[in-house]
């Protein structure tokens, strides 16, 4: 039976690896590096980060992404059917005789990604490695906590912001929010951490009252998005408890 | 200005250092190490990271802990009071000319520690290097996601969670709890995945539906703690969607 082993890589910094993750990168046989085309691909990255850590034997193999079908309308189905055929180009591309194949994540492999599921579609024992993911590196760069003294936090995502501010929590971390969805809020009393780009050379960091800072995030994530040609980004906010209904 | 350097070294496996950790140690000029005392101290195992790591002319300088004053029945005044203290303590050890102090924190500055307050109280800059910390070492431990697909989580506390399942939201990360806080929900159609010293040489694992594999997991954790003498544990607890009111 095979061992396929997701490596959560961090955000971009090539030193978020851990030493861990370094060393399980050289114990497998093969890494596979899916290729999507287009900017923010991040192969290139992934190549980068092999050759700088990998000093044995270990090989990499490359792999086409497969596009979702736009045809289907039912969109978990969708979604779906589309890990099934990663799933497949995945075993397609794993060389005979490969005992130990890795998949370098991006982030960590619990945190909004698919990669576990898709694991699950191959006759093979799934290992862990975690990495650093964005909203430890996103309050780091910002030097903030997570969590107020003693007090939960949500991470959601925004198309789950839009729905409202949750009950009970006074501090969310958003992603995978392509909307600034943040400006559906009423901005009092919230302060708002953003960062695009997090831990990699393109970072971008903005910060304040979401009244004032707000607006200003919509404006430089466009201009950011119009000059690389992709973002990913996330925000942390934090309503004062005071301004809680 | 003196900088202080907040440095994330995960939950107690050497192997959980990032390379932007290992760099930051090696770039500092002395690194403080807290002195607790008795068992679980952490002091042992951050003098052995050092020993692995530095490479250069870092100094380590190690203080010992204050306790905080039983005497002052009021707790926020009581935790307030011993961060001053232990802000005075790192100011007396660090020592003349030393412009660049860093701290190893456990786990990730920003999930439910004091250091960055306490970090506040000196005339410094501060600087943190993100950690893994332990909700994904536990996820990566069990081998599953912290999310559900496009899911909010919430990270919380054990004393929180003793005022009921949170609202809206299916999947909950516990920290925090020496009182298996677990115990006081209903338990149908919740299972837990739950881990005790994650990531160092001692983990312990257990999980399964709440009604089995709780009352398993208060029996292991008395157990696990009554051998080690201390213990540090977390859980995810997640919901099936069906059995939400």
């Amino acid at each position: 039976m095979m061992d396929l082993v997701l490596i959560g890589i961090g955000t971009g910094n090539p030193e978020h690896l851990t030493l861990q993750a370094i060393r399980a990168i050289n114990r497998a046989d093969v890494v596979l590096i899916p290729r999507k085309g287009g900017k923010g691909d991040l192969a290139d990255l992934r190549r980068a980060i092999c050759a700088e850590v990998i000093t044995g034997p270990t090989r990499i193999v490359e792999f086409d992404m497969p596009v979702r079908d736009p045809a289907n309308p039912d969109y978990l189905s969708r979604v779906s059917d589309w890990h099934d055929e990663i799933a497949r180009r995945w075993a397609a591309a794993i060389p005979q005789g490969a005992g130990r194949v890795a998949l370098l994540v991006w982030g960590d492999p619990a945190l909004y990604d698919s990669t576990l599921r898709i694991a699950e579609r191959l006759r093979a024992r799934v290992e862990v490695i975690p990495g650093l993911m964005s909203p430890q590196v996103l309050t780091a760069a910002h030097g903030i906590p997570l969590n107020e003294v003693g007090a939960p936090f949500l991470v959601t995502t925004g198309r789950r912001l839009r729905e409202g501010w949750p009950e009970g929590v006074d501090t969310l971390v958003v992603m995978l929010d392509g909307e600034c969805s943040f400006q559906g809020l009423p901005p009092e009393g919230v302060t708002i951490w953003w960062g695009a780009y997090v831990g990699m050379a393109e970072q971008i960091l903005d910060h304040g009252p979401l009244a004032e800072a707000g607006p200003r995030i919509v404006a430089r994530r466009a201009a950011a998005r119009a000059a690389h040609g992709w973002i990913m980004d996330i925000y942390l906010l934090r309503r004062h408890p005071a301004s809680a209904p």
